[in-house]
């Protein structure tokens, strides 16, 4: 029998998977810089309810099953914008898998830090999203 | 003094705010679109989990204040592709307030049906919330 990924996979085009990650990508790190903002550089006066808020996309984008938008074929191809993703994404699947579920821990820990309030724990938590992101850039996202 | 926002809005640039609400709106049209198949036609068997982080990606999205990403001078420009908003979003500010004030609630209401795992009552609030997308659509932009 299908299983359910197989069959929502069936029935997406690859350009719309290439778009809805770009987006899911994008829409985060509006986020994490207005966490940068008001709680890294201080630019911008810390509010608790927007850093709340900030945290909560980050986690919900990170919860939302991101891997189901890289189907087989969409190492190549235009969503928004022709793909940064590298071939090697989709020749080493446990070591994404890794890296998608430390960013997944770091970003649900984001939103638990962001909750209570605690500037020094946001920001603590905070780095270690940003190191999960850029780890899997430097592996899997072209320049 | 200048507010939070008049400042992070200095910061940011015509053509990132509207990648931003490009990339907010794409998104959660992904999202809408799981809860659809899954929920509404029955296409995709009904899975609980990812119903509510599909649900939680829609209220977190329209909890980060994308009003910001609105900025005055962003009815023209490209973010990800031309924007779409029409002139008219930026002379009617009292009636878009309305429509997201109608589209957070119906979010929100959204992400508590999901957690219940009633499916009756998502359907139902996944309904409010495509017209509270829609209401917003036939207004404000551009087709
Ligand atoms: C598991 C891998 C992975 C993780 C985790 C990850 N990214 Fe990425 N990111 C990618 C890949 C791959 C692309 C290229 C996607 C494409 O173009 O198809 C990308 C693209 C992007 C883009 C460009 C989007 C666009 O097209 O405009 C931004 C910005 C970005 N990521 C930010 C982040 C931020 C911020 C985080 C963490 C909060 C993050 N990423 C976490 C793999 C990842
Ligand atoms: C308060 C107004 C408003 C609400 C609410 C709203 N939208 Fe939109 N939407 C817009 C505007 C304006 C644009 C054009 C943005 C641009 O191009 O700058 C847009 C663009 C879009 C796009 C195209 C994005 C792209 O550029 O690829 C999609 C898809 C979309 N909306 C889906 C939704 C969904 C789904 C919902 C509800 C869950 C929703 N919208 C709620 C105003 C709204």
């Amino acid at each position: 029998t299908l299983s359910v990924a197989t069959v929502s996979l069936a029935q997406m085009k690859t350009e719309d998977a290439i778009k809805f990650r770009q987006a899911g990508y994008a829409f985060m790190s509006w986020n994490m810089g207005k966490i940068k903002a008001q709680v890294v550089d201080g630019a911008v006066p810390y509010n608790k309810d927007q850093i709340v808020a900030a945290a909560n996309v980050i986690a919900a984008v990170a919860n939302s099953g991101m891997g189901a938008l890289y189907p087989a074929g969409s190492d190549k191809g235009s969503g928004f914008h022709e793909t940064k993703v590298k071939p090697e994404f989709f020749q080493n699947m446990p070591e994404v898998g890794k890296l998608a579920g430390n960013f997944n821990t770091a970003a649900n820990e984001l939103a638990a830090a962001a909750a209570t309030g605690d500037q020094g724990a946001i920001k603590a938590a905070f780095g270690k999203v940003g190191e999960s992101c850029k780890a899997c850039h430097d592996q899997f996202r072209a320049k």
